[in-house]
């Protein structure tokens, strides 16, 4: 298989580039830049070495291509990597061509008016969002497995509604008032030029920032919430914390009606006992038990008539390029863990 | 004035001795420690150079001296930074000599059931309960100039009270289920050998830990609120995030009925416009923001019917021992904000 | 006194306010910035709270005002906290009228030679060279007592010469090839908006950079020493690591002739027993144990025929802010540990 | 291939266990423990999941077994990751039956005095010394593809001898004063419940310790100098910087004859140009460039007759548990990079 990476000196470009380096059924990797076409990738980041990350870019020599020049090639998947309101755009050439899975938000939230509301500006391309497929493998997997366009979720959407869609699928919980608290490591702000990302500011420092239903993520959430439960509300606040990577995500949810502890993990059972990368415990997820793997740990705690839900994600991951991958196999027809890891790194 | 501090080897206890330090009204320090008795305090600590940590220790020569030889000095306020459980038996000897200001939680919740419940044990000394003031300054003030007995407030529930108490006293809120969502620096924990603590466990890691009711400070919270409105019900979810010092608050309240924006940051003014150290905000408070100081800042979000409440302090000064000296100052008369400091260190 | 602080928004600005704030005999200060003129100081950093740092600002109401307003105000005191190569021209109105602490490199090195090579252009105040006097305390008081311009030293150079110094004055040591190795927080970097500087750039990573005697303190260090004995020559390799503040520098020097231990320590004692910021050490100095001083702890390591020293400053503050206001103290003939700290944060 | 690990809670043990359970030619891995015998892996570290890890766990179901157990079965290859001193004893019932490589300090110093010096007791098994090779794959794979005990080098020693050996064996350097400068990440020290390896004390902090011939690496280091010039003489002076993983040194040698910055690239060619983990650059390594992988990152730079080594390793996997993975892959004729990456983690 040759895949394509837009946009190779971010983040999440350059760990889809490791990824990708790693995965046994990718045989090519196609690196694409506007801005660098013509650098080899190994000037992006010292952590390559040309040997090793040129063994499977021997089309480019190690190099980076233009838009223009991966327009004309032969390739089978292309991830965009690309900053939000541009990357729906600059994939123009490859739709219809090339499986395209976009790791931004551009075609995450189908209603035009939610989108305007978190976004600020109208959906960049309408006319893909009825073919785009929310790539959230454990919920959409049979639409994935045909989807020629695949929307990435956010980090934060992925760390909260993976332990909330089975309870309020059957009903256990309520959707009237989710209350989801995250906490973020600094790399899910990308690798821009902000004085707020510099280390002196962020070392010895934590907070909230965007409350309640400010930040987009929210809208993200109660998108697919809604897809099981029309009433779903959210309240949303994300955290920043000095991790380089890492997420853990506590949510507060009403139950509907009593339930024993033993019932909620039948329920988890019922939708991902068969789910590699979930991973229900009895001891509370930190985020150094996922940090390199593609999985979502999760445990809860009944208090009451509350339940308390607690996930861990790699943000860099299971958040973005590892879930992508996850469904890039699945479209495929790879196994579905191909390329990812399940054991973190120490 | 004569102040001891007994355990000064630990976080608080050397922090204490800085902040006496420095204080224009303290004339003598006496370190008391059962286990260094005859060591110099500049070697506890490297941060200390004796010519300047003895300035204020001419009776001891810069050693600490025994709980013994303690017991038979004249000294007006005593501090305590020992261990829950020990602290107030500890404590024996100077009470209705001196004013006893202990940091630990043995005196804190007056019900000697939920102390039970909290800690597993009885309460260390039952007899003392009735007497022992909740040092929070800015609710108890009265109480503390008259107490001779104090008991320093938890971190957690410096961060929590704070924010809640006027809008619960004000019926505002409602009593009946308090989300509060705590980030802590690992110095919340004290300097134990614990694995937990290392370096390398909890440096790019962060999460939650005892959920829901389970930590020891949500009874400390409710204890607190129920002195507003006893139908006061609590969930609480400390997180863990690495950074040294410093603490995020997010609470989520029910509004009981319809206000406006300004009614609650005039019920703020109400309780808070003469208090030094509180700081409503209109930006959302970062723990680095009051990093050093006695200060807790606070700002809030409305969101529908839900009030979001958002406070940073640093849990080693406002949540501990700066909170104890403004508890000093306010007893002995001095000026309130004597020896704490109301700008962040950089 | 009145002093003025010129660029208030770098880490070394801010620094200032915080320390002048606190100092005894400031009474009032004048922020000055061109880029921020009309602001309010508690805007540049959530740190501050208007009540406080209004308290000495009261010509300013606490805002900023510009270079021009400035120069019409009597001044007795202006700290230039500005770039390299913009500094010593900005202050262009105050000299003559005020005494100028430049913490700019631009008045450091007096031979224009080493200058341009040192900063790649010509010294920006030529005629200024001979009037400014190095601002390193323990070696120029004298002259810094009557000085009208001040050129702060450099953080490198500081935890470097305070070792070396008495030892190349008194013969000990070898002047002909000085390794001199160093560890840098990231803040001696400033606040600038660079990829390299992002915390999940510097966030578990360390290097050097700028070996032998490409960075520009190299030859700043060997001025000085040059001072001492004219054959010195410095080979020097800064490092940084993920600290926000702190230095350490380690040195390897050979001896000229057989000393003993207690001889060099006598030879520190002879320059430095005096020196209320100097800290001789029998254990090994690290950088947390100087945080937020104005110290320069050291110690010695002799391994036969070679001299081990190690020194741990704060890079913000006796590496920069801390050492300027000390040069303000002995100016004005006030005492030299005013408004300055020696014992660490914890 | 079955492998054991002995020793499998430590850092370096639960390393070994994730490189060997994605290593292409290990098909069992038997953990074993004297004190969690019977104990579940994934209980050592919830990091690893039950369902991945027991992959290759068939023979103890996941479960750790004792020593007197693992005695007992067919092992090919034993690692022990064990403390110093304890280590060559308790693999006593495995020499002679399985290879054994040993990643404690018990077998690395040939000459009994210099052990002694360093580690202050006998060597444990002075019979096994001439048996043991010293495992440095890039100067010793003949001897290690022969080796039945492979003593696995320190963190520090690799990183010093990689860039010095070539130089030193072609005469290009001086042997007499060769100085090295080291900053390592906390986990070198292990997971020991010292005070000094706590978060709190860590973080914000960096500094030198055991400086010039006290750390015992130094006399690793010379011995293997030796084995090219009987005069090496090292000063070794470690520092601490807050990071978990990474180690970088800088080397200071003196040049015995004028040379070309050509001839020592050609030097390093000579001997590393098939060494699939060394890496020549011209930019300085950082050890973020290393993270993860078993590289040496390599850069010089001269000054007049000085030459400066700059290197970066990940010090538990160049600097223990992959280069030992790297000797057993030479030992048993499998690819030297199998199971190991050249690529680092973001």
């Amino acid at each position: 298989m040759k895949a394509a990476i837009i946009g190779t000196t971010g983040y999440t470009g350059l760990l889809l580039l490791r990824i990708l380096e790693s995965h046994p059924d990718i045989e090519e990797i196609i690196p694409v830049s506007s801005s660098k076409a013509g650098t080899h990738v190994s000037e992006f980041d010292p952590g390559f070495v040309p040997s090793a990350i040129e063994a499977k870019m021997k089309a480019t020599g190690g190099k980076a291509v233009s838009l223009e020049e991966a327009a004309k090639m032969d390739i089978d998947v292309v991830f965009a990597a690309l900053p939000h309101l541009k990357s729906a755009e600059l994939c123009g050439p490859f739709f219809g061509k090339s499986v395209v899975i976009d790791l931004s938000a551009d075609l995450r939230i189908k209603d035009e008016e939610i989108f305007k509301k978190a976004y600020g500006v109208e959906v960049p391309r309408p006319d893909l969002l009825e073919k785009a497929v929310y790539g959230l493998p454990e919920w959409f997997a049979d639409d994935i497995k045909k989807a020629d366009i695949i929307a990435g979720p956010g980090c934060y959407p992925t760390s909260a509604l993976l332990p909330l869609l089975p309870l309020l699928k059957e009903g256990i919980i309520s959707p009237s008032k989710i209350i989801v608290n995250s906490i973020s490591g600094i790399s899910g702000a990308g690798k821009k030029l902000m004085a707020n990302l510099l280390f002196c500011e962020r070392t010895e420092n934590a907070g909230a920032y965007n409350p309640g239903r400010i930040h987009r993520h929210t809208l993200e959430i109660e998108t697919y919430l809604k897809g099981e439960n029309s009433g779903s509300h959210v309240l949303f606040t994300p955290h920043l914390a000095p991790v380089k990577r890492g997420m853990v995500t506590t949510t507060y949810v009403d139950l509907k009606k009593e339930v024993t502890h033993e019932k909620i993990r039948e329920t988890y059972n019922k939708y991902y006992s068969q789910a590699p990368f979930v991973n229900l415990r009895d001891s509370i997820p930190q985020s150094r038990d996922v940090w390199g793997t593609n999985r979502c740990d999760m445990a809860f705690h009944m208090e009451g008539d509350t339940l308390i839900l607690m996930s861990a994600i790699d943000n860099l991951i299971k958040g973005s390029t590892g879930q992508v991958v996850q469904c890039m196999n699945l479209r495929f027809g790879l196994e579905e863990t191909a390329g990812l890891k399940l054991t973190n790194e120490l």
